[in-house]
């Protein structure tokens, strides 16, 4: 019963349409961040100061900074103050614990975010000494608890960068099956309790029969998760690893994969993610592409984790 | 590859024994007393003093009376120190934060035991005032989420129970299939970050791809899944819901499902599992049996985790 209803509008693209949905993950975003903007302007007009993001980078990793550009540029179209601290890769433990703890404690600042990966001399439990009401990435123990645990919190950016996509979607996975592939602890293990929950506090989750494969799943199982998946998102760094017949046809495969590699063609780098674009897009019934997909939407939901806080502690 | 080394023991099993393992939680679990109460024994001999745990229990719930008797029971027996505060079901929310401040600010009491179900009036959120380091059952969303991003903490009872009785039969379950059924935040929840995880640091995992399903997977879908899966876990509270032709030949079968139902032919209480004992003994490798599987061993793991909190606060 529940399986017709949700497998007759596929039925319906897969007949008359013959395409892939190509998700626009870009306008989706622009969308948030005019309201985010919107938002933020009301809030600065009723005499508050403006939100405000600070972000560390330890080290010369160009992915990092190119990430923290990125963040910096779309806040200033919201509205959002930032600073952003670079240190050498150096640094020693002490010193950037000192930061955190002067960071936690200066009234101004509304969110940290302390950018990773961080150099291997530094212990990566560092990231718990960022205080939990400014922990923009929600990546501390303290809110991933309660976000595990359905109690209100902040959420990581791409649990409701995937959650706002499903939910453009706009369809019913309850007792689907979902298939995530990662186990990441910021990622694919959040976007496993976004899947499997409901969520009634916290965050609307999906009610679907949720399956997590990782680096030890053989890829023969994977391909048969994969096939009976009604919702694949996929958070490997593993190019190509979802190909064009292992998608169940109308499914949604959902890519939050980001690799650089150098296209055999150009020579040059390029970005792709986990999935066989050419290959699936004539399968499946949405689609993300990388880049232009989940990306722009992490940053808007940053933003709006910022301003969330920002408006909690100056309300 | 891996699925040869996984499936030669059980064909072993299947052809030569015909039988299906049943699991003695018992005494898997009194062995483990035994050890702890030599443990407790060398802790108090060293003039520290005996770890102790004290139970909340609010209301007439004739369940919960009988579950802690038998904690208080066993407790004595390794040499635990224990005390019960019954309140009745009118207490107001204020007095029972009240006592949990009192327990929380105690140099006495180790341990902080609130039996659940509450009544209704009680906010559940409660459950978070108990101090993050007496939280013997690990429910608390500071340890949950410690639990959940792999960092050493306290871990819920049961995910110990299982993951004992996993070790116990010591097979590899790495890339192979787990299905948790049911997603309770206190213990389907944890038991698949068990299943799927590697837990380098907080506790052993089990690598496996582990498939979550809950009250909305349709019965086939569960079916399917099932009869690939080369573990199972059931936590739902529903008697007979893995039936015999949904199990996999030679597959672990653990049952976490406790039901009180009215035996047909005795007319007769009843406690019972989630798992037709009589239809799965004929098809599994290894099976739980309820009573007197994962139970005893819950019990054991409560004390164990007692004593580990005692000996942090005594070192």
């Amino acid at each position: 019963m529940a399986q017709n209803i949700f497998l007759k509008p596929f039925y319906f693209i897969r007949h008359y349409r013959f395409k892939t949905t190509v998700i626009d993950g870009k306008s989706i975003a622009n969308k948030i961040l005019k309201d985010l903007k919107v938002a933020v302007q009301e809030h600065t007009d009723k005499k508050h100061r403006a939100p405000t993001l600070t972000a560390i980078i330890v080290g010369d990793d160009p992915s990092s900074k190119i990430y923290v550009k990125n963040k910096v540029k779309t806040a200033h179209f919201v509205g959002i103050k930032t600073e952003v601290l670079n240190f050498p890769d150096s640094i020693s433990e002490t010193k950037l614990i000192k930061t955190i703890q002067v960071l936690n404690s200066t009234k101004e600042v509304d969110s940290v975010l302390l950018q990773l990966p961080l150099p291997s001399h530094i212990n990566p439990n560092i990231y718990e000494l960022i205080s939990p009401e400014k922990d923009v990435d929600g990546f501390t123990s303290a809110n991933f608890g309660k976000f595990c645990l359905d109690k209100e919190t902040i959420i990581p950016c791409t649990v409701l960068a995937v959650q706002k996509i499903l939910q453009e979607i706009n369809i019913d996975f309850t007792g689907k099956n979902a298939l995530i592939c990662g186990r990441s602890k910021h990622v694919g293990l959040p976007i496993a309790m976004l899947l499997h929950s409901n969520f009634k506090n916290a965050v609307k989750g999906f009610n679907a029969n949720t399956i997590i494969c990782h680096r030890f799943t053989p890829v023969d199982q994977l391909t048969k998760f994969c096939q009976n998946a009604d919702v694949v998102i996929t958070a490997t760094g593993v190019p190509s690893l979802i190909r064009g017949y292992m998608v169940k046809k109308g499914s949604v495969i959902i890519d939050v994969g980001i690799s650089r590699i150098i296209d055999p063609q150009s020579l040059k780098n390029k970005i792709v993610g986990d999935v066989n674009f050419e290959e699936v897009k004539e399968v499946a019934g949405f689609l993300t592409p990388v880049p232009g997909g989940v990306g722009p939407l992490t940053v808007a939901m940053l933003l709006q984790n910022t301003f969330t806080i920002a408006r909690k502690r100056n309300p």
